[in-house]
């Protein structure tokens, strides 16, 4: 059984924080009538969730919807990151539904998925001082659960961490620069992959090439320095690193549909 | 001139990235007609916004709303982090509406900023990939301008960082200890600030005395015991702190309004 939730649906958080749990042999039923539970662990154990049980490691994490009875059995003692959560009775739009399996062995993830969490205990801990803190928090728990969603379905595609963080650097690179004449294979040597690897890797995630999102992004670029300056088009050509006028003109026109003059006139 | 928007409005985020600059003199004039701005420095110079001269440093944050002139002398050339974003046309709610000043200096919250701001950039690099990732960016991007605005109240209000790093680290310290029957004088040891000076901070940033947040989150926990276990009430109460079943039931009585078999039984 898996945990659904309409994307758009802001979660009410009702709790966050870090507690103690020492429950053994399955002996405490936790049955959350009212809101969903989400829990990261700190411990060894085993848990049961509606008739399934699964090991419980330290970074596992696990979801208990409405309605779910739980029980633990721990090794020893420990802590964990939990929070409650509602969402709104009535759906409010015609979002995505997402879906997440109850458990979910974060691995490399484990520190990036505690950082978002103590972020939503923060949040939590100022409510009593500040209005806006709730509104904060329900943000924050929504954003960690699209990027479960999205670390599982990437995990599914059995595209491993590692990859993913030389992706990540490798777009991160073309980024820093943007501006420069920088090639493909200047690229792949920062990210320490081969380049035909890394082309693969970055084609898999990003469902184009690498040179294709280059050309996007200095494309991107571009439009925003047509949109907000007034520097001429040529001088913007340099600066998002195609120097060659007839070459700037063409990817423009074959990305954003029209040449740099019409954008900035929207025409 | 303060930049103002609707704590419920969802921003969309339009751009976000990493960029190059190297203007001298005031020479460029850039003008979102249609998008704000938001800006992170990695270098020293001067900027104009709307006939205003600041400052910018590392870790001078500026905000450029929509339709806004803003120009820039730098010292030499560096990176910022940038985003634009666009909020709906219509205002969906009626909800708060804050204010941010134009420049904001982050000081020692610098890196708690850009790690937000990296979080976004990452989501918009997926977002060739994913359809979630628009919306989550959104979300972070929401997320990110209420923590300014709180970041700015806070420093306003005179309350350093220090201070607010040791009232949050006293506030984790009483979660992590729910379960024992911790007293203040112990908690303050931890945050290594005078018991007095400790709970002056405290009271200032929370509203409340250390002792009644204590009391708070002890019955909070509770009532999540209640509502989703089977443990006998006085077994509760030892659980969270207050091992003396009258003690446990008076201040239960006294913060949720009811007792706890009350409470269980939704009376």
């Amino acid at each position: 059984m898996p945990f659904d939730f309409q994307m758009d649906d802001l979660p009410r958080v009702i709790r966050a924080g870090r507690y103690p749990l020492a429950d053994r042999n399955f002996s405490v039923s936790y049955l959350n009538s009212g809101t969903n539970a989400l829990h990261i662990y700190d411990y060894h154990g085993k848990i049961r969730l509606s008739g399934n049980q699964y090991a419980i490691a330290p970074g596992t994490i696990s979801i208990t919807p409405t309605g779910t009875d739980a029980r633990y059995d721990l090794e020893k003692p420990g802590f964990h990151y939990c929070t409650h959560f509602k969402f709104p009775a009535k759906s409010a739009k015609s979002g995505k539904e997402l879906s997440l399996p109850l458990c979910i062995e974060l691995g490399e993830a484990r520190s990036a998925a505690e950082s978002k969490f103590m972020n939503l205990v923060w949040w939590i801990q100022q409510a009593e001082a500040s209005p806006e803190a709730d509104h904060a928090a329900s943000l924050v728990l929504q954003e960690f659960l699209i990027w479960l969603y999205w670390i599982n379905k990437s995990r599914s595609e059995n595209f491993g961490r590692k990859a993913r963080t030389a992706v990540v650097s490798a777009a991160m690179e073309i980024d820093r620069c943007l501006s420069k004449e920088i090639s493909i294979p200047e690229i792949s040597r920062t990210a320490g992959l081969s380049q035909n690897y890394l082309a693969l890797l970055f084609r898999r995630q990003y469902g184009i090439t690498m040179n294709r999102y280059l050309i996007i992004r200095r494309i991107e670029y571009a439009k925003h320095l047509l949109e907000c300056t007034a520097l001429p088009v040529k001088e913007i050509g340099t600066r998002v690193g195609l120097p060659d006028p007839q070459h700037f003109n063409k990817l423009f026109r074959r990305i954003a549909g029209k040449s740099p003059s019409q954008f900035r006139n929207k025409i």
